[in-house]
């Protein structure tokens, strides 16, 4: 049985990471999981908020949105509504804990990194595709402050690399990174956050349809490593390619 | 070892779930998790959203606020800042999944059920008290509407029972049901929502240090599955008891 | 005549006043008129608003909110809303008012106490009820910060005790203390805050039917101040109890 | 004695009611009570709120604001804070109760009618000013309806006329119609608004430093009938002169 | 062919410029074109916002306002909405830059000059008599400042004058300050902004039904020209009278 | 002598046109000015705003934003400030009215177009960008819809073409296209809305430093004329190019 867009329930969606989009960002990633498409940039100031002064520690954080028409019907702009949704604070929240399981804040000094992550085109596991993402606009980040001197030489913020991929049963069988057609017929829908080295980040799954069993769980945790362990090979590549900026 | 509150780790605090504490709701439960306490109504109104209007169904949402002296400092109220904070939606919207997933919307009509969930003390696992207590008051406001025949006789929305509960590793060893003490210790914490038959509606776990291991995601997952089937039982307990309201 | 309740038109509702209902507020109160039920807790802080800096004086505010579910039909969270409304509004700042009137801020020092009235239930009076007790939680709220040396010793930050009842004529008759079924009849609607010694704090009369003559002016305020002493013994024999926290 | 402006303890400011201030709403006056200067206006629509609609009753509302710089020093604009601050909702609704309670709805009809009240120049008393201001803008209004045929004739929505003054205690003497630099001195503070024929509207009294007594509330509402008697002689005054527009 | 109002082409309304209308302000002014009336005030505070401090120089700024009723239709407040429309936002810069082309920061020193523009009523052409009037009451707050040794003695602030007039073609002919009937019917429709010297500040045309050539705007230029030249007159003469206050 | 970038006073930035860059939108554009970078869609939607319901008559409307990181210094979201500034509310008026300009509403019928321009990278020039970029979006969505039939057969809403650009003084010199580094130093500023056939639309000027004579507005406009029709030009191109999505 293949999927709607012929891949095998194991596959991953093609999965581009370019490098060096923004002129002005310390760190600028297009990435793109199949159609779906996620601008990162990562921003870095000196200095820390308020609560943090005199610390001698740094602090990363994020904020996720999409453009109005980046899925098939447009959306109202959450600046016009004057609020952000529930939604867009939760993936928000999920990115700046994710990005920040690998820091080392004493590493960064006071430094504050921003991830922004913009979905230009959505198409299911604009979450996961941020994450990922992110994480290579926060590396070149660090990069740059390396090079600035506002990190100090010898010291690295980075205690390992982080990525990102949703899981899915759809039809009783559990398949990988799931696009929007998929992902709105899933009984289980689950974001999973994983360092580089196999470990957990986040774990994030939910019943859409039906609960679901243990086995079915312990299914979709392997689909996900296996993802994940994927896609931090695409991060790891598309970091030692030159940036040519 | 025992823990700060003298429980062995797969000991859930002292719960305790009281029926009728509101002359105004349908259903409304005081919900206790040792020193967390929840004040939880289920409110039931005839129609449904716009949305969803002449679809023949029903629909269940959540709330999820804290009084501002919940906790130990006070906190500022978000009705006078203007906006809801990202945790807060995030709760609300948790609470709201975990309770529509035992709900069958056809059964229901179309009727609306809205859970408040206003936490009056907060010392850890605040939302899952919430849910399990939310759970009682929604059980109790599908009785009243059957009474009121705004449910048809024979038609059960309940499709089963949903408690949750809050796990995490601290000090390296797995717990059941973090106070607040042991939450700010915790490596990593876990938030279970399980069906009264065993299977998972929410699995939503967080490295709050380090990343966790799949070994170490499994222990949490016997110890939480094994808290809500006891919250299952005490569910159960108080529905059958005498309301005298 | 007697009245919905049975009570004489001189009675107040039953009146309970629970001290120590919160493990983290420096003071706290269940307050009960009837089913009229209010939490009120009272929070020291040390220091004052940057508009009161170095004046060696303190500050006492209140803020009021009802649960959306504490009325008979769900009101929508003012939270949610993003603004709060003006009823809300207006009983903070009589709250506010009504307490700082028995307050001397010299004595006091540069702390702040904030008191916070939910309400939980409600059935008319809510304001009066919030003052009655908000005063009780003040009172414990100074021991506290007496025993924690924010005030010095010998000092009395509170110049007197405050309560506060509501009056009104239902069907040509002065009522005291009016429930919500007498309140929505009243035509004129009266609340009044006295200090124990019998003077008032504030005055707010309103015609809600017809303009009302100086004779039945002078009757509420008859019947008004004669429950406001009743409340001020109860307040001191709650106060004068042990309070086991 | 005499005060910082040479009155008599019973003595209002110089009161000027100009009518007809703008060509564009159906009611206008530009009142003032010595330097304070309020724009009133009132504007008919047809139709009432949603929750009226088909009662064949009519509506009034009122909205009151300052201009930044009414005052000593300029204060910023609510809309720019993008909130409405207590004090402006309180004297709203304080406005609004006290035209409705001369007012027939039936006999207005299915109608709205909206009075704006704008400070131009403060100098206290803004809320008395208003009442009395928008008492006689309301009855424009309700002229101009009943010649465009929008209450039937025959019928009188308006059921008495209503004015509104300040009384207070300064140094311990009673004072009627405070300026600013007496409001400021006020040991107790009233606001009273009182029917044509010497009723009462709405008794508002505040004690600012130390409680009141019966007595001096007794001197403060003979001060405050007689001020609104003669505020009553100037509107009909005002309301007999030709409207030259 | 003459115009509504029987005004040639090329005639202004009749225009007044009323100073000290405000007790409080350091300068003020009610401004009339025909029957648009805006009351302008300048308020002058010591120091300059944050971003500013420390640079030697001054600030302008101002913020632009309609009062609900001042147009033919009642418009909700924007306080009440919560937010500031765009058209509001847009009036309001426009007005600070037209002064803010005056202004020599540097002579001004370290003072900030907020000007407020509340429309009382509204027939076309709000924003420049807006600019017009608040240019008068900007030179008046500067004397004022002179005096009280804000600005330093032989520095001026002012480098000039500036006035606004609005042009347009109407039924294919340029007219000069168009009223409400004329601006709404207006094919083209510009603002302009002129110094004293009859040099250009703003110049800001828009096509309201068709697109508009270069012929009809220079026609346009210069008719607005000749306006703001008899516009400047009329300031000057304004300022040399008498300020009774 | 030469520009920053080496272009002559009369040269536009390299300018490219990309459609089809959504998979979602009716019309999508990347239009780059240099290095100002805009991603523009259209979104049809039938039914027109209630005020044009039944008019027969369709609508099209504009919504401007920056991405957080366009610029050099990262910017708050709007949606996280929860108001949206002066700045976003003036550009998104202008791009809307600059595209009903060229819109024939009763040949588009009660169909609705929304513009969404986003700003992906800054460099001066973003709202001409924009204009310029969104009509080609506009063409293709009125394309979309002929082929849908949401528009009848024969009926053309495009009236024309429209485009836009920045011109300035720089050290005495008028310069077409400004990037930012140029737009910061211009006396002068202007943005010019043309058609097609060389006819303004808009035209907005404004003195940044100097008041600007009227010669130096003619050469401006000389140079934005002939901006615009070389912009017509690379629109039509990019307009017959085949569109392949």
């Amino acid at each position: 049985m293949s999927r709607i867009d012929g891949r095998t329930p194991q596959q991953l969606r093609p999965v581009t990471i370019e490098r060096g989009w923004s002129k002005h960002a310390e760190g600028s990633v297009l990435v793109s999981f199949g159609d779906t498409k996620v601008f990162c940039t990562a921003s870095v100031t000196e200095g820390v908020p308020r609560w943090r002064k005199g610390s001698g520690e740094g602090w990363v954080t994020a904020e996720y949105a999409m453009l109005p028409r980046a899925t098939n019907t447009r959306g109202d702009r959450e600046s016009v509504k004057g609020r952000i949704g529930g939604r867009t604070h939760e993936i928000s929240r999920l990115i700046g804990r994710s990005l920040r399981a690998v820091i080392d804040y004493k590493a960064l000094g006071e430094n504050t990194i921003v991830l922004d992550c913009d979905v230009l085109q959505a198409d299911g596991g604009t979450r996961t595709a941020a994450i990922t993402g992110a994480y290579v606009a926060l590396a070149d980040a660090v990069t740059w402050a390396h090079r600035r001197k506002l990190i100090r030489a010898g010291r690295q913020p980075l205690t390992g690399t982080v990525s990102a991929v949703s899981v899915g049963i759809v039809g009783g069988v559990p398949l990988l990174d799931l696009c929007y057609d998929e992902d709105v017929k899933a009984e289980t829908d689950m974001n999973v956050v994983c360092t580089g080295d196999g470990r957990f980040v986040e774990v994030q799954g939910t019943a859409e349809a039906e609960p679901f069993a243990r086995e079915e769980l312990n299914d979709l945790l392997d689909l996900a490593v296996a993802g994940c362990t994927e896609l931090a090979t695409l991060q790891r590549a598309a970091l030692t390619a030159a940036l040519e900026k």
